[in-house]
C-alpha cells in the first residue's frame, strides 16, 4: 500500500485539499468541526506530508523547540540537561516555551514554534492538546519526554516507568516494617499509575485494609492538606508515599506542625529526585526517574525522526530507582 | 549633529563598511581584534542601524527571546511571570534559552535569537559578554532585567535596588536586638552592593567590630560551608544575612546540624523571596525584590524601544521590601 496523500486525507475528511493544508499549517481560520475531521483523518491514515518535511530541512534553524508546563516545578531540569547535551552533539540549540507563563494568550505554542521554523519539537510532560500536537507533528519531528500520552502517529515518547517507581517506593516502606501506609495521589496518567501500583503492592502483602489513598495534587499546598487529613484521622499511617517531591515537602511541614518528627514518628517518600529532595534540610527519600537519561533518549529519538520522519513511533520506558535518604526509617515501637 | 552612519563606524574602527556589517550580524569569520575595534566604535559613536531595525519590523515573528543563566535557581520565575503577562498584552510570546543548559556548544545565544528573527531580546541576569550583547542590540531591541550591568548604548536595564534591600535586611536584624551579625556574601555586582550596604549599616550603628563577612556563593553548598565556618569560629554570630535564599537554606542546614535551633538560637535572612522561602518547612524571612514588577517594567521598556529604537537607554531601580517570616527573632538572652 502506498503512503497516504493529502488527497486521501481530504476525501476521508470530506473537505478540500486546501482546507487540509490550512489545518496542517495551524490556521485559526478553520471551523472546529472541520479541523477535528481533518485531524481525525490524518491520524487514521497515518498521513505525513513528506514534501513539507523536506522543504523544512532546507531552511534549518538548528533549533529545537521545547514546550514545558510550569517552570515552578523543578522536576524537568535534569531532563533538559540530558536533552540539551545530546542535542548539542548534533549542533542543535534548545528554545524553551512555558505553557503556564504563556497562558495569558491562550494560543497554541506549537504553532509559534512552527512559525519560528524550529527543526524539531520536544514536549515535556503533557501540555498541548492532542490536536495541536498532531497538527505540529505532521510538519515537525516531534517527541514527548516525561510522559507517554497522548499516543500519536509518528510521535515518539520516552518517560519513566511510573508503575515500577511506585512499586519501589511501596516495597521500601513495607520492608522497613511499616504496615499502615498512605499514598498522597496526584493528577493525570502518572498519578493513576503510581496509585494503582501502590494499591497492588499493598494487596500483595495482605495489607489492603491498612492502605489509604488521599487525593492530593502536584503542589506543596496539596501535599500539606492531604497530610493534615491523614494525620487527624483516627488511625494514622506510620508511612506516606507522596505523588512527588513538592507534595512530599508539604506533607513534611504538616507532620512537623502536628508535632511529629520525621523519620522517627513518620516515614516519607517523594518522587522525582528533584534538587528539593537533595537539599540537606529536606533530604527526602525519593524515586529517581532517571530524568537525565530520559532527556538524552528523547534527543536520540528526535534525531532519528529528523533523519527518517516516516518511521513508526516508538515508546520507551526508563527504569526508575529508589534513592534512600533521611526521611524514611523503621516504625518506632512506641 | 546627525546620527552616526555605518561609514562613521568603519572610519573610527579603521575597517571597511562590509566588515562592520559582518560584525553586527554576529559573523564568526571576523578576527577578534577587528571585532573589538568595530564594537568599540559602535559604543563610542552610539551607532544604531535604523534600516536594519526597520526591515526587522517588517518580518515580525511576534516573539521575544529571553536569555536565562540557570533554570536551577528559581529567582527569576516571578520575573518571567511579570514579563510574560505584559508582553502578551502586546501579542508577544516568550522564547527562553538557558545559557547553562546550552553551555556545551559554547556558542553565542544572542546570535541564535537573531537568526530566529525574534522581535526583542530580554537578558535575565548577566549572561552574554558585553560584546555579544552590544552587537545584538544594534539589530534587536534589547533590555536587561534583574541586573544593571553592563551599561550599553540603547540597552535599557531594570533591577532591584540591591543596596536598599541589604539595608532592609541588616536594619531588621539590628532592630530585633542582634549585635554580632554576619553576612554570607555572593558573587557579582549584586553581591558587592549587598555586602557594602551591610557593612555600612553595621558601621552606622557602631557595630563595625561585631560585623563579619564570610564569602559564600549563590549555591546551597556555598551557604552551608560559609555557615559552618561562621559557627565554628570562637565568637559566633546570633544572626546571619545570606546573599540569597538558596545560600540561606544551606546556612539553615548547617545551623541545625550543629545543634542550633532557628530562630531561637540563630536568626537568618535570605534574599529574593523565591518559592523556597515560601515553603512552609523553610519559611524564611527574606528580601522581596519585586521581581514580578521588574518583569513587567522590563516588558514595558522593551515595547517602548521597539517603537523607538533610537531613544536613550534607561536604567530603572525597583524598590525591594522585607518579607518577615519564621527565621528571624530577637536573640535569646541565654
Amino acid at each position: 500500500m502506498s503512503a497516504p496523500t493529502i488527497r486521501d486525507v481530504a476525501e476521508r475528511a470530506g473537505v478540500s485539499k486546501s482546507l487540509v493544508s490550512l489545518v496542517l499549517r495551524g490556521s485559526e481560520q478553520v471551523r472546529p468541526e472541520k479541523r477535528q475531521a481533518v485531524l481525525a483523518a490524518v491520524a487514521e491514515l497515518g498521513y505525513r506530508p513528506n514534501a513539507a518535511a523536506r522543504s523544512l530541512s532546507e531552511r534549518r534553524t538548528r533549533s529545537v523547540g521545547v514546550l514545558l508546563n510550569d517552570l515552578r516545578n523543578p522536576w524537568f531540569v535534569e531532563l533538559l540537561d540530558g536533552l540539551g547535551s545530546r542535542l548539542h552533539e548534533q549542533g542543535l540549540h534548545m528554545m524553551l516555551a512555558d505553557g503556564r507563563l504563556n497562558r495569558h494568550l491562550g494560543e497554541d505554542l506549537t504553532r509559534i514554534f512552527t512559525e519560528l521554523r524550529v527543526d524539531g519539537l520536544v514536549v515535556v510532560g503533557t501540555l498541548p492538546g492532542s490536536e495541536e500536537l498532531l497538527a505540529a507533528a505532521t510538519h515537525i519531528p516531534t517527541v514527548i519526554a516525561g510522559a507517554i500520552e497522548p499516543v500519536l502517529p509518528h510521535v515518539d515518547a520516552v518517560a519513566g516507568d511510573d508503575s515500577y517507581g511506585a512499586i519501589l517506593a511501596t516495597e521500601h516502606l513495607i520492608s522497613l516494617g511499616h504496615r499502615r501506609i498512605a499514598h498522597i495521589a496526584g493528577p493525570g496518567v502518572a498519578g493513576a499509575l503510581r496509585c494503582t501500583s501502590f494499591e497492588m503492592i499493598m494487596d500483595d502483602h495482605g495489607l489492603t485494609d491498612l492502605a489509604t489513598v488521599e487525593q492530593g495534587d502536584h503542589t506543596e499546598e496539596g501535599g500539606y492538606r492531604a497530610m493534615v487529613r491523614l494525620l487527624t484521622a483516627p488511625e494514622r499511617p506510620t508511612a506516606v508515599f507522596a505523588f512527588n517531591d513538592i507534595a512530599c515537602v508539604g506533607a513534611l511541614s504538616a507532620a512537623e506542625e502536628l508535632g511529629l518528627q520525621v523519620p522517627r514518628d513518620l516515614s516519607l517518600v517523594g518522587y522525582d529526585n528533584t534538587y528539593l529532595a537533595r537539599l540537606r534540610h529536606l533530604w527526602l527519600t525519593t524515586v529517581d526517574n532517571g530524568s537525565h537519561d530520559i532527556g538524552r533518549r528523547a534527543a536520540q529519538l528526535l534525531v532519528h525522526r529528523m533523519k527518517d520522519p516516516g518511521r513508526a513511533e516508538e515508546t520507551v520506558l526508563s527504569e526508575p530507582r529508589l534513592e534512600v535518604r533521611g526521611s524514611t526509617d523503621s516504625p518506632s515501637t512506641s
